[in-house]
């Protein structure tokens, strides 16, 4: 199914597929990194949980309307997805105060924000990825304000499903970075991947991290993390 | 006309007034301070030149129909203005890529803003008054989601006149800084200080700097460049 190699990211290789144009293959890594990459390590299976839990959100996400780029998932390790050329923003969707957001504003973590608080992120690693306001995203990128304006209702529509998928699993989703893409015709596609690498979600009985803050703030096994979330959502399919 | 000090800011003493409740008298300091505190150096005169410049721009711009805090200069270092209580944002509008901008974005600098942009900052020593988006202003101030757009709205058209009123002299206005604050009625009024300090200042004749970031950058004297632009404003006036 592989083409050639297009790109590869910190966590994931895009190859064009070799039966549709239109289509790519997302390959997940076992490579973990924090901190823009100035954290590193590898945990082998790392990418098929990345790749497993993403393709069960997807799915749920479709069934609930939401439409992205993922198709299918093509192994165990990965994925079929439209075509997309990759906006360079990272959409961060905050229900509960965790992170950067804590020594960037000061702001007490476990603070709930109502209403759910939203933020852009300017893609870019030679500049530590800066965060942006609408102005900004609208100077550097090619969407427009209609465009903007969607982006961020479609991650609000996101998190009301996140939260819910999560909530059955006994998962509390705190955090979440989206990414889109804009496809042949042009269109804005939710897109990238979506897993605890790009959430942070706290176990609603004990209040503890099941996502890669375990591996940023050393907490124990990432791998026995991302297996009991995955675990949880094959018992409750 | 002095009564109680009430605060003591990088650049100016704040007392009450003696004579009236709602009335405070701004005392700008000879101090000159750059990279939130971090570079500092007093200058024989500055204050001076701080409050009658400033006294220039306030007037204009009320001439104009722009309301702000400022009554009446009170001596060559003191103004009389009203009673505010600062609202904890800075307010940037840019016209040109300049400072901050061009490192945190790679944006080079004297890119012309078409639109102007404008950017919001978290008034906060502790946090080095980070940048913030509209989201984070309305869940870390009092300000209401029609005051913020009021201070936006309100920030567009001081740039267009303040556009006029430094053109007439001879200078580009790259960008500045305004702040706001809430009167006795719950009114918001624009407040702080005006002058070289807070806008970027450039000649337009050779491109020369006109403003703090000679201090900043150790381009010359300070002192002479405020004298200049005093002097061009009482020629204009």
């Amino acid at each position: 199914m592989r083409g050639k190699l297009l790109y590869e990211g910190k966590a994931k290789q895009v190859f064009q597929s070799a039966e549709n144009e239109q289509e790519l293959v997302l390959s997940y890594k076992n490579d973990a990194t924090a901190f823009n990459g100035k954290k590193k390590a590898s945990f082998e299976g790392k990418g098929r949980y990345n790749n497993l839990i993403s393709t069960h959100i997807f799915e749920y996400l479709q069934e609930q309307g939401i439409s992205s780029h993922f198709i299918k998932p093509l192994s165990e390790t990965e994925q079929l997805v439209k075509k997309t050329t990759i906006v360079p923003l990272e959409v961060v969707v905050r229900n509960v105060a965790a992170g950067s957001i804590t020594r960037r504003l000061g702001i007490p973590e476990k603070t709930v924000f109502q209403p759910v608080l939203t933020e852009l992120y300017y893609k870019d690693d030679s500049l530590d990825d800066p965060i942006i306001n609408d102005a900004h995203a609208l100077l550097l990128t090619d969407v427009n304000e209609e465009e903007l304006a969607f982006i961020k209702q479609a991650a609000l529509e996101v998190n009301q499903h996140l939260q819910t998928f999560f909530d059955r699993v006994g998962l509390q989703l705190v955090d979440f970075k989206l990414e889109f893409g804009r496809d042949q015709d042009g269109s804005i596609l939710l897109s990238d991947e979506i897993s605890p690498d790009t959430c942070r979600l706290w176990d609603k009985e004990n209040g503890g991290k099941m996502d890669k803050d375990v591996f940023r703030e050393d907490l124990g096994s990432l791998i026995d993390v991302y297996d009991a979330i995955l675990n949880r959502l094959e018992a409750a399919k």
